[in-house]
């Protein structure tokens, strides 16, 4: 037994059974290994930010981590920015990155670089490893590690002889740090501090809102002081839908959250940051923490936060009863084509379990009101704003998905940075329904330029954030990598071909050309 | 005058007027100054990997650096496999990545990381700029810093204030180091030790091989000693054809460099590094120069290698005449379309003057031979070994090329990285036949993975070295993205083809299906 198998064999041994793979020449006894050991499924991305994208959203729905298989320093930079994303979501991730075998690093070979440097800048977890002995032992510390607190990357780096050199066998898994429970004098302080009729609200995330004990717990705790209850603006996995306790999420624009956040004394946040705008603007504050408002935190560090919600809810004697979203779907649009209509015709047809991954960006903005009281379903976001997740996301969550469907509601600009999960997907035959909204136009720039307060912009300036010259054929792109597609033009047009799609066991995709502007 | 207006004028000043941008809110500034210094010409490029391709190819044409601007961490880690490339290129390049508004950054809003850190593993110099009046005098010194020695990547991280804040006004170039004078006692040396008639070896690259001074010094001292005449397995631009003097390049297959290498006692390495295996294989040597081989460097640190190697011919009392490289094409090739006749193809086509960006890989092993005759042109390689560059690249050099025609030889695996180049083609208009070689696999991987000893690969190890399930479809994909395309089958329709998309006076795009093995 190699290094490699080794490696292989303890991820399964660990419950690590999926690897998203675009290796080189120093992962070649990896790729080999894989099948010395038929438990772990390798699925091949063209590029390494579908893989680590994938990995990203496959942990989001099974709830346990998948692996990466990446070559050297280009490739775990090719897949940074979607692991900066998972970093954001909190996902749990085994990221390996192969690297020249021990002997060869010194000599500066082309491939060389520090790769370290480029891993610890968005994982919580790196080690190289430095033996074929100790490998099995570093895979479950990293799959151990990935699952900390509330999930992380770990980075495990890989070099070439690790994987060809002898091995003594696999690893047991290592039992990961199980959450604390609620401490009782933080939920007494905090019931307390809310029982003095101030205004108030719940600002929730992460493990809150992924499932209905959350939801409701924080529903609960909404009920019991009349405090409004907010969601994160990116949260990684939101249950929503008729019979789910609804929360409203915090607006991008930080002028729509202010307004959200406006006379508030207190501020009970929850497996989420304290609110921040996403970017700054000038003259403009980056703090959205209303002044004279104190922040309470419930749930910091290893405590389970659905643990402490549900016991801040007990302590404050809330109903075990909450409001829940009512049921109810837009009928079937009519007339033009537009983010309006779209968001009507996917709410209309949006199925019972779906999983989406949301990249929609500005044409996805009346998506959220339109799907609402749709049967319950997973909404997947772009927690940590680099552009380019959602059909990664939507490939890995279907590996994951089992018979539920996928729809990926994808911005036409941030396609375009990993639109290789087509290909992907349509090897895998994985059951994703794509929406490119096609509006022609980087369209949150224009609108961020107009904000950030530049003047009048000029010609060369909206040049940078126009797609129209030309104006990408999504469907020519998707037929080119396997994935059957087509056009729409108008409401009832989009509406027709997006049941089409969704009725297709498989991967398909759906062009919605919206209007240039929104 | 803000920060953004005297950075662009400063950059205008110091002689770069091209921006390869893909910008984000961070950068709307930077965006919107655009229009008021219409000397710079703004690019966009629809992934930061085509945006740093470009500007490294742009700079091994024009031979100055342009700026790139990219989007915050995540835009950095998308565009750092290609400057990685760049940085083994030793290319200028001013590589500008906006960041937050200083004070915003210690919030850790969602797109924050830490991206000194992964600039520094890729470039020469960083400096974060602090000040909107500071900022003009720190884009100075990145033009500067970009051109010492033989190039290299400046990055200037440009936080969003710095932009928008008011500022003095641009600043004027400062002065780049100038390269030194031979040094005469080496040169004697060198020139001494050559004398004793053991076998001797020249291994040239990097500023020797891409003018016809370079070329004609080193092969000057080839003539004048006996020694061999060898080229960097990579050299960021080779000039050849005929009438230019040839240089035989290292192999990549360290079996073959090794047979190239062997007996020899004087290897004399000017402006490359000494030769090393790409990767390490199991009880294979990595160090490549044999043993009891004198390694004589001429021209280290800032000393002018061409004038170095000048000094050196002359020390010799090298012939001023030396044998140039016959003129010579082959005939239109017929029959089955494989990697030799795709060559031969190009070999009777390729027009004078041309550029050839070539990451044909596998597929293009017989290009250099069949091309070796035609008129002269340049060579540009894949120097960092990450793959995705060779369509940027063209994209960058079209735009550096005034009329010259750009071929870009392209392997399919390596095609999916960077596609989106052929956007920014298409909208640029820029002049760049794109030789796509379809082979439907990972085809240096399968080499690769019987080389490693990994043993007799399974299915599972095969998977996921083949590009079958689905074929890719070129074509599709070009159309998709405003670049027409035709696929051809044998080598007749393939000259054909080629032949038409030459005529082209912009972007085409030929499929050349060939074996699925070569």
């Amino acid at each position: 037994m190699n290094g490699a198998q080794s490696l292989i064999r303890t991820l399964v041994n660990c419950g690590v059974d999926v690897c998203f793979t675009n290796p080189g020449t120093s992962e070649m006894h990896f790729v080999a290994a894989l099948d010395d050991v038929p438990e772990m499924r390798g699925i091949l991305g063209l590029f390494e930010g579908v893989v680590t994208g994938a990995a990203d959203g496959y942990a989001r729905i099974a709830g346990r981590p998948a692996a990466t298989l990446l070559h050297l320093g280009p490739g775990l930079a090719n897949g940074w920015a979607n692991l900066h994303n998972a970093r954001r979501a909190h996902t749990p991730l085994v990221n390996i990155v192969g690297d020249h075998a021990l002997p060869h690093k010194h000599l500066d070979a082309p491939l060389e670089s520090d790769i370290e440097a480029i891993a610890r800048a968005v994982s919580g977890w790196v080690r190289t490893s430095t033996s074929s002995e100790a490998v099995a032992l570093d895979a479950a510390d990293a799959v151990r590690a990935s699952m900390e607190g509330p999930g992380q990357i770990a980075t495990l780096i890989l070099p070439a002889d690790v994987s060809w050199s002898d091995a003594r066998g696999p690893a047991e898994p290592t039992n990961p740090a199980v959450a604390g429970p609620p401490q009782a004098h933080r939920i007494e302080a905090v019931a307390a501090a809310l029982g003095d009729g101030q205004p108030a609200a719940l600002l929730v995330g992460g493990r809150v809102v992924r499932g209905e004990d959350g939801l409701v717990a924080a529903a609960r705790v909404a009920a019991g002081t009349g405090a409004k209850l907010l969601c994160e603006t990116f949260p990684p996995r939101l249950l929503r839908g008729a019979g789910v306790p609804a929360v409203e999420r915090l607006g991008y624009l930080s002028e729509f959250a202010e307004m959200q956040l406006a006379g508030l004394r207190h501020l009970v946040v929850v497996d989420c940051k304290e609110p921040v705008s996403f970017f700054a603007y000038p003259d403009k504050a980056s703090v959205l923490v209303p002044d004279g408002c104190q922040v309470h935190h419930i749930a910091e560090g290893d405590i389970d936060p659905v643990a402490a919600l549900t016991a801040l809810a007990d302590e404050l004697g809330a109903p075990a009863e909450v409001p829940l979203q009512a049921a109810g779907r837009p009928e079937a649009p009519t007339g033009d084509l537009t983010a309006q209509t779209m968001a009507e015709a996917l709410g209309h047809l949006l199925p019972e379990g779906a999983i989406v991954s949301d990249e929609g960006n500005t044409a996805g903005l009346f998506v959220s009101g339109a799907t609402a009281g749709c049967p319950p379903h997973d909404w997947l976001t772009l927690t940590g704003g680099a552009i380019g997740q959602g059909m990664p996301l939507a490939t890995g969550a279907a590996v994951a998905a089992g018979d539920r469907k996928v729809v990926n509601l994808q911005a036409d600009g941030s396609a375009l940075y990993t639109i290789q999960s087509l290909w992907t997907q349509a090897r895998e035959g994985l059951d994703v329904t794509t929406i490119i909204l096609n509006n022609q136009s980087y369209a949150i720039l224009n609108m961020e330029l107009a904000r950030v307060g530049a003047g009048e912009p000029g010609p060369m300036a909206l040049s940078m954030l126009d797609l129209t010259n030309p104006v990408t054929d999504f469907c020519a792109v998707a037929q080119g990598l396997g994935v059957p597609a087509e056009r729409a033009t108008d409401a009832e047009g989009f509406t027709a071909a997006l049941e089409r799609a969704l009725a297709i066991p498989g991967p398909a995709l759906v062009e919605a050309m919206l209007p240039p502007t929104l």
